[in-house]
């Protein structure tokens, strides 16, 4: 596990409510939490897509991808060791809240998804610590060893960000805060859909 | 490496002046390599998503997709050792071409993407083999390698395609038969653009 770097941490702490609710629910948290695997393998691959002439941020998102998609054979195979069932969930406000807050126009574009990214991660290294204590042990063990792999792809993201930011003279920090506050926001205020990313239950 | 099951192989063999072409021009090759091992992955990603209830499939393809990041990741890396630089190439006819012979409702559509992913795998494993003698001993190396994976995945493709046609009692050696004669005609007759699914340059 590595520490957040200074200055790039989570602009605010998951509340407690948010752990409880989750564990209380561990058949949502689980079959959103294979879904979300599945996204960031997804979203990898659209920025492999999108800056395919980056060798080097290609083939490090092609390996963060190829580790998103083992954790979720595990996600899945441990669905499946629990006789918990697929359920399709609709999706929560997460996602698509953080993805307005993206600048549209190239270098920064480029520079918040990466940016995004990175908080993504964050926000789940963060969330699997915390859930550990509340959980079976079975899950609890597996969180755990989910916590490295995702503050590590934190670091990645960053890294390729501060890269771009060099490159294009794009204020990383100015940027992070920003996206940091959104993000944020949908991951601690009262959320009514309860999802691995999710705010915690209002009331 | 397997052999094709017994009804189920390409239409039609790929030329060899398709073989001779491609070896004239390893950088387009190699390039466009590196973008189908990508397009691969993400058309796998594409049915977990399609079809996330199924979790057999999901986790046979996150595996496949897996694999071919693996490769993808190995082509970029040969790239760089052979000194090619990256280049956005027009998008030839092959995919566009066979995913207009599609059936575009279910439970149809499911069989034919799996038949394409069978048959695309197959041609892929098939070039591999032929091109082997044609390249230089790095290359050849390697491309042997792949093309022992590339005959797992049609396999795969095809028990999944199977597995469906028996669920839903369709005709899998009729579709098979249909989309492998659209898939022979894309890879085999005269084709303006090079690539590594394309047809043998014209006159």
């Amino acid at each position: 596990m590595s520490a957040p770097r200074a200055g790039f941490a989570l602009a605010a702490p998951t509340p407690e409510a948010w752990y409880r609710a989750a564990a209380g629910a561990l058949d949502v948290l689980l079959v959103d939490h294979a879904n979300c695997e599945k996204k960031a393998a997804s979203s990898a691959l659209g920025l492999m897509f999108a800056y395919a002439d980056d060798a080097a941020l290609s083939v490090a998102l092609a390996r963060l991808a190829r580790e998103e998609l083992r954790h979720y054979e595990q996600v899945v195979r441990l669905l499946g060791r629990l006789g918990i069932g697929y359920a399709r969930l609709a999706p929560g406000r997460y996602a698509a809240g953080l993805r307005r807050a993206l600048a549209t126009a190239e270098p920064g574009r480029r520079l918040d998804l990466l940016i995004a990214g990175s908080l993504i991660e964050a926000r789940s290294a963060e969330r699997f610590r915390g859930l550990a204590p509340h959980l079976p042990a079975t899950v609890a063990e597996f969180y755990r060893g989910l916590e490295a792999a995702e503050a590590r792809h934190t670091d990645l993201y960053l890294d390729l960000a501060r890269r771009h930011a060099e490159r294009h003279q794009l204020d990383l920090a100015a940027r992070h805060a920003a996206l940091a506050a959104v993000e944020a926001e949908l991951a601690t205020t009262p959320d009514p859909l309860l999802r691995f990313h999710s705010g915690p239950p209002p009331g």
